[in-house]
């Protein structure tokens, strides 16, 4: 039927370019007449998404604009992993459903807590569980991907892992997962704990042992997007890293400079923990700066590392956040391993490990409170930071922007003594060295009281950083470790309607963010202000981040891409359609 | 010096007429005239302030108001508590400083844990330590009195028991205290854990056993100044009382309702407990409503007796708020225990107790969360409070202004949530008894959340009490348990002038307070507003009550005559002397 065919195309390009977006049509032919059904806009992949995108705008179908509002900034994610070499030799040992694209490879852990601990003693970790609960979270984070027996696309496993960029395969039914024993069967093969396999979100596929990958390819049709995008976008783009590598991958995804980088990371490495835990085990300030005087050159060696990476960009280093107990071991056996290698007293640090457990240490003492116990550990941290800005620019590297951020401020006289001691760092550096080190000093805004005071506070901090994460949890009363259980509930009886770890809350949160911004830049003009807990990473809480007038926003480096095109959203003012955790 | 007496006497009356107050004036005589060296207004102790300030309206020195402002609210304490009988046969045993006012009798206890463990089991303990660190808050909150072997007047024990107008008797050096035998002697005298004993913190004294004691007189000069008072000041004052007995004890000292009555107290009192731990094993809901249904007529009994000492007067009570985990044993001997009482499996209770276990308890599963997650639980305590309010008036007694207050609010859906079902077991109970119950149902403001978006929450909540102690710990991002450490090195330091679990936070804690009364009042005409935290019987965050345009504040039973004396004050306009803690 050749003039039917001519009439068809003639038709279908009619409609493609009056709706200007591909379409998915419905036509029928009776007696030789052509009928239009229906049309409507074709669904699609995001590879699918971009492409169309981009080869729109060069047909001049849709301009630059237009072509950025076309692909969902969370689905981009989809393109950002890195994907299994496909010459590999791969032993394939199980196979579910592809529920988180990206591929990783990682030592095989049973327990989320388990997932943490050697995440944070520097392992790559596959977190295998019969099916995650909201109380696997903290291991979730901490994994390279997530490997469950249970689950379909829309389980928990596949739908927090999708939101946190890990790749996932879901569903894995043959997966026999013994936890006691510490190991998984497939028919007859077996897989302990501490093996090492690769998943390929992408694909469902599970492989026994390490199979090379490909990284993303960031060029071509993304890089183009992209680059669109960045000419649309208001909000910068930052990351948060702590490490070299990290930074590096974040730069390649277009970051734009740090905006979170935890010290407390790089404590847990290697024979520094024994250095930290000599520190928490002194008695006497002076034990103590004997303790950190071991591991001021660690410290210095690791900023030198990142600088090198980021310069000339700004970089954010946060001072050391967490509570001492958790440096500490908690079993009988290690902390007489721990006793053994510190050179101390087993009784002594079952002791002081009881000592400095707290009922709630999310509200404890950490952040700011203990550079205010102990500021020898603040000023070990800023001279590590100064010397490492210096180094980088003696080897003839160009400094970074650097900004040192106290956390968890709630009063301007916290900020006051420390900033005080740290520019007492810096004089006698310059002293030293005869050059002076430029920095500036923050704060992170995440209780209530810094938000609500942040005029008070803004005159002392010369940059602001919402820390999201605390905050939601102080202003909602809401432990992230311990909330899974309730809000599971509240979503399914539309108590709330997202999960505010994910997407903001707007109404609440988002309220002590946009008084803390007008408050705190009221109080000093020009006031730099980001965002860097994980809803940096969100679509829906870029938008509200560009809507509150933030400068930039950071996040982790894989949704470094996501970020840049919702902001570009943001910036075109669309509503990113929400996709329910 | 016939001359020089009378010239004496005539000037120090002109110049207590001229100042109008009791004068400290230094004087000499030389050569046989008299020359006055100073003049200023004279140290007494509370009695004496408040017979000075009585007697002085009598002679038309001053007046009503004027007598008002001139007694120390917080001096008040020395004279609202028990004293020893003195004509009781007493055995003293060691003698300290008389550090808190008050006598107190109870059984010896050597740890803040086990303070706070008896108590919750109904027990009267005195708290006995070396010394008390920020760490015993919870045991002294607990116990009915304290004794320490070390410290001065202004010692850690000392000046929190004043705080929180308990007995201590501090720095008894004669005490040996023997923590791990549960055993204190005195030379050759020895006290076990267990044994019972009385202190008198308004002469410093230790006796063995209990000596009867004379209740507080609260008539005469006192009861007048109060009268003033009263016919001075704007702000109700309430008490907080779980129990008939706090009740009583509180209107006696003039409370005008209760404005904070706890559930949880009455759960842990003998057999209940079973039944508690029975409701939480519970796999399934039909199990635990038959655990509620054990626990509903012991639940009615106690509001009957409350409502029979509080007729007429509003009652404010509190659902269920703690999370579960606290209701569970937490060693393996008790777990056994308990495992037999309740006809349950040790193995299946301790697992259930690790379930329950959270990180950040305070942050976690509890308050409206709990009514949300198991709606039977407040179902049960919402039948218990309507058929209590129906059998006192069929008994022929006054009904309670009832308030029944939901705990932990942070959003509008959660208490519309848990209104719709105490609304539907009203209507019930219409149905069954064809009476209706009256009350109101309202919300704690105890998170940042719920007070940025009080005008929200005011649609469904009939009246606000602001829970201060929770909203100090997440404003400020401090738990109260964990926070002692740090702030005694903040007040030493000078980071924070008070300690903001003893006198609000004004600017940070206060700020939402006022933003919440303000919003709430916008979207309710009249909503009632009241605060039961802590800080209601303190007298400088009672005038910030009272300045912030709330109703009522509640506090202990035994503070409520300084909340009147401190709230007609605030009406006066007068700013108490600061008395730092």
């Amino acid at each position: 039927m050749p003039t039917t065919h001519a009439e068809l195309s003639r038709i279908a390009a009619t409609l493609e370019a009056h709706y200007r977006d591909m379409q998915d049509v419905e036509f029928t032919v009776q007696q030789g007449k052509l009928f239009m059904l229906q049309t409507r806009s074709g669904k699609r992949t995001a590879e699918a998404a971009l492409k169309i995108a981009v080869d729109m705008e060069r047909e001049g179908l849709i301009d630059r604009r237009e072509a950025v509002s076309r692909v969902d900034a969370a689905a981009l994610d989809q393109l950002l992993h890195p994907t299994l070499d496909p010459k590999a030799v791969k032993e394939l040992i199980a196979t579910g459903l592809a529920a988180s694209p990206g591929a990783a490879t990682g030592e095989v852990v049973f327990t989320a807590d388990e997932a943490e601990k050697l995440a944070a003693d520097g392992h790559d970790v596959i977190l295998v569980r019969t099916e995650t609960s909201p109380e696997d979270i903290h291991g979730m984070h901490a994994a390279r991907g997530i490997l469950t027996a249970r689950g379909g696309m829309t389980s928990h496993a596949a739908v927090v892992a999708r939101g946190m960029g890990r790749p996932c395969v879901s569903g894995a039914g043959m997966l026999k997962i013994d936890v006691a024993r510490g190991v998984m069967t497939v028919g007859a093969t077996t897989v302990a704990r501490g093996d090492t396999i690769t998943i390929d979100g992408a694909t469902g596929d599970v492989f026994r042992g390490k199979v090379p990958m490909r990284q993303p390819e960031l060029t071509g049709d993304f890089g183009t997007l992209m680059s669109w995008a960045d000419s649309i976008r208001r909000l910068k783009v930052r990351t948060n890293a702590d490490t070299p590598n990290d930074a590096a991958t974040a730069r390649k995804f277009g970051a734009e400079g740090i905006g979170l980088c935890r010290t407390e990371h790089m404590f847990f490495e290697g024979e520094r923990i024994i250095a930290v835990r000599q520190m928490i085990l002194a008695d006497a300030e002076v034990d103590r700066k004997a303790a950190l005087a071991k591991l001021l050159p660690m410290q210095r060696a690791d900023f030198v590392e990142i600088f090198r990476v980021m310069e000339g960009l700004p970089v954010t280093i946060r001072l050391l956040d967490p509570p001492l107990h958790e440096f500490l071991p908690q079993k009988d056996e290690e902390v007489a391993e721990v006793a053994r290698a510190a050179g101390g007293d087993p009784a002594k640090l079952r002791q002081r490990a009881i000592a400095l457990h707290e009922t709630n240490p999310m509200l404890g003492h950490r952040g700011c409170r203990l550079g205010i116990t102990y500021p020898e550990i603040y000023e070990m941290q800023a001279r590590a930071i100064f010397e490492a800005e210096l180094e980088v620019e003696a080897r003839g590297g160009r400094r970074v922007e650097l900004e040192i951020m106290i956390p968890l401020v709630g009063f301007l006289t916290e900020l006051e003594f420390l900033k005080a001691r740290i520019e007492s760092v810096a004089r006698a550096i310059e002293s030293e060295r005869g050059r002076s080190p430029h920095y500036l000093v923050g704060t992170m805004i995440e209780l209530p009281r810094a938000a609500l005071l942040a005029d008070e506070i803004a005159r002392a901090a010369e940059f602001f950083s919402f820390g999201t994460n605390d905050l939601t949890q102080t202003t909602l009363g809401m432990s992230r470790d311990d909330a899974g259980i309730f809000l599971n509930d509240y979503l399914r009886k539309g108590v709330v309607a997202r999960d505010p770890f994910v997407t903001i809350d707007v109404d609440g949160v988002g309220a002590l963010v946009k008084l803390a911004a007008t408050k705190g830049r009221a109080a000093r003009k020009g006031l730099k202000l980001g965002i860097c807990g994980e809803h940096g990473g969100d679509p829906d809480s870029v938008r509200f981040c560009h809507e509150a007038g933030l400068d930039y926003v950071s996040c982790s480096p894989f949704r470094v891409p996501i970020a840049r095109l919702a902001a570009a959203q943001a910036a075109l003012g669309l509503h990113q359609k929400v996709i329910d955790p």
